[in-house]
């Protein structure tokens, strides 16, 4: 007999990340009840991993009242695909080739088991819990080492012909002799101007361009990060601004032009980028009100994610649960 | 009492362009059973252009055998909102502000009338009747005056957040000083270099930039027009094959990036520049398959519209009745 409390309401979310895998569980409002992790590289296979995360996830799902209660669990991993259920081809995982890991999940916990790749998670995380609650057409953009993306149309993630579609952070902004050599094996894309790798090679090609002072020069070139950009920029500190500009710049005309493509209510900006707050928003908004298509100017909100304070990765997998 | 004949299986397809409006009947195979036009100019109001088109459609539905037989009707129109129904704001007609046009007609006729711009009605032409049948990802190049597009993911064309999604012409793909004025009123964008006209102005700079011999050169640079370069192009003329080369890699360097979005299961090409073949179509997927993401190489068909040779603003137009 199905009572008021055998409904299940609870989310699975599990993060795998080339050195952890973190599982949480996930209640309606977001709010995450247990979370453990294993080391990813401790298990060569994907047997040996599957094992290990269930045998880890097990107590923590006895902890919130058993199997009965979780509606299903959702995965976001490197080269998740959506459509197949299997981690393809991932560089930077111990398990090569093609890993059916949905599959596997749902032969362990008899769980319905999604899995997508980490920006597509973070944009379903949007949706189900943070800034996109009640959007049915947005873009989530992820600034981190590289840039992610995750599309939204009429309430559902694009995912294309093939399962991988989102790649924007891939899209090429600059084709010519100067522009910057990507981890795709091209040039000119938008994540190596506007990821927080991105952010410390502008960086140093200001501070060599010019004498500015700034407090970035007491930095060792070879350990400069991102975070050390905002801080400096939090103090005034004129290059570390400028660097700002051009960032918000680069990243204002591309959404500018993404806006062409499927004309979102709202961009969703994810990362320890945003967490300059207006040094970085103001450029982006400006760039982006400057080179917008006429027809779409003033419609489309640039908003920062509500989630960079709780472990969206963990939100956004379990957000998958809501996938139809 | 319901007889399979008495089962609606046509659809009237209405082109609105600034010159004429074309109305066709269109039954499911995409044949065109009935056609007929008027000029859009000879009416200043939407009223007056609704009640001459009723007039005009209703001998073609009375020789097909009247109006149970039409399951609906499909317009396709500058600046048309599928969302709203309206014309809003169209720059080429002779009806100011929004126009309620899919509501008056289907006032006039009681059938259920849509209405779209022109390249997402191309879209669904090709959907219903063309190239892209049983695709559910594709997205439609419209290579005209301007370039139009029309974007389908999971079989669904998309709007977007106000209903003008998929303005892919208006991609800019140059941002340097040197980029081409658009009529959008920005600079750069897709169209300016891969329309009829920007083919044009490709071939202008071209002829200026040097000696070489050139059939084009026998025509006043005025009065060129794109067709002269086919023609041209056709006879081996070394410039208009460099015109078609540049065109080509630009068209193919932008479809490579629009990939990283939605990675679709096709391009469908479509307009007179699709005529030159293989002259135009080579340099396009040469400059895709150098351009493309690793991870998208070789799943992308560029295919040209097999309704080049039909009316096949009429049948993208009636194609609009099997939205949802």
């Amino acid at each position: 007999m199905n009572t008021l409390n055998s409904i299940p309401t609870l989310s699975i979310g599990v993060d795998i990340g080339g050195t952890n895998a973190v599982f949480g569980i996930v209640n309606e409002d977001g709010r995450i009840l247990q979370e453990a992790s294993i080391r990813t590289q401790e298990y060569p296979t994907a047997d040996t991993f599957v094992e290990a995360s269930v045998a880890c996830i097990r107590p923590l799902i006895a902890n919130v009242g058993g199997i009965e209660r979780i509606k299903g669990m959702g995965i976001g991993a490197p080269n998740g695909n959506f459509y197949t259920g299997c981690i393809e081809l991932a560089p930077n995982l111990p398990w090569k080739g093609i890993v059916p890991l949905a599959e596997m999940f749902h032969l362990a916990l008899g769980i319905p088991t999604y899995i997508t790749n980490d920006a597509n998670a973070a944009a379903m995380g949007e949706m189900v819990y943070g800034t996109a609650r009640g959007m049915k057409n947005f873009i989530m953009i992820t600034l981190g080492t590289g840039v992610g993306s995750g599309i939204v149309i009429d309430g559902k993630l694009v995912y294309g012909s093939d399962g991988f579609a989102g790649e924007l952070g891939h899209f090429v902004i600059n084709r010519t002799a100067t522009a910057r050599r990507c981890g795709c094996g091209r040039c000119g894309c938008l994540e190596t101007y506007c990821s927080a790798t991105g952010v410390v090679r502008t960086a140093r090609e200001l501070l060599q361009a010019s004498d500015t002072p700034s407090l970035l020069r007491d930095i060792d070139p070879d350990k400069l990060e991102s975070k050390d950009v905002s801080i400096a920029a939090n103090q005034g500190d004129a290059i570390a601004l400028q660097i700002f500009q051009r960032t918000g710049e680069i990243l204002g005309e591309a959404l500018s032009d993404f806006t062409t493509f499927s004309s979102p209510e709202a961009y969703i900006l994810f990362g320890g980028l945003m967490h300059a707050g207006d040094l970085i928003l103001r450029p982006i908004q400006e760039a982006y009100d400057r080179n917008v298509m006429p027809v779409f100017r003033g419609k489309t909100k640039i908003l920062v994610s509500s989630l960079m304070n709780t472990n969206a990765a963990i939100l956004g997998a379990a957000a998958l649960t809501a996938s139809e």
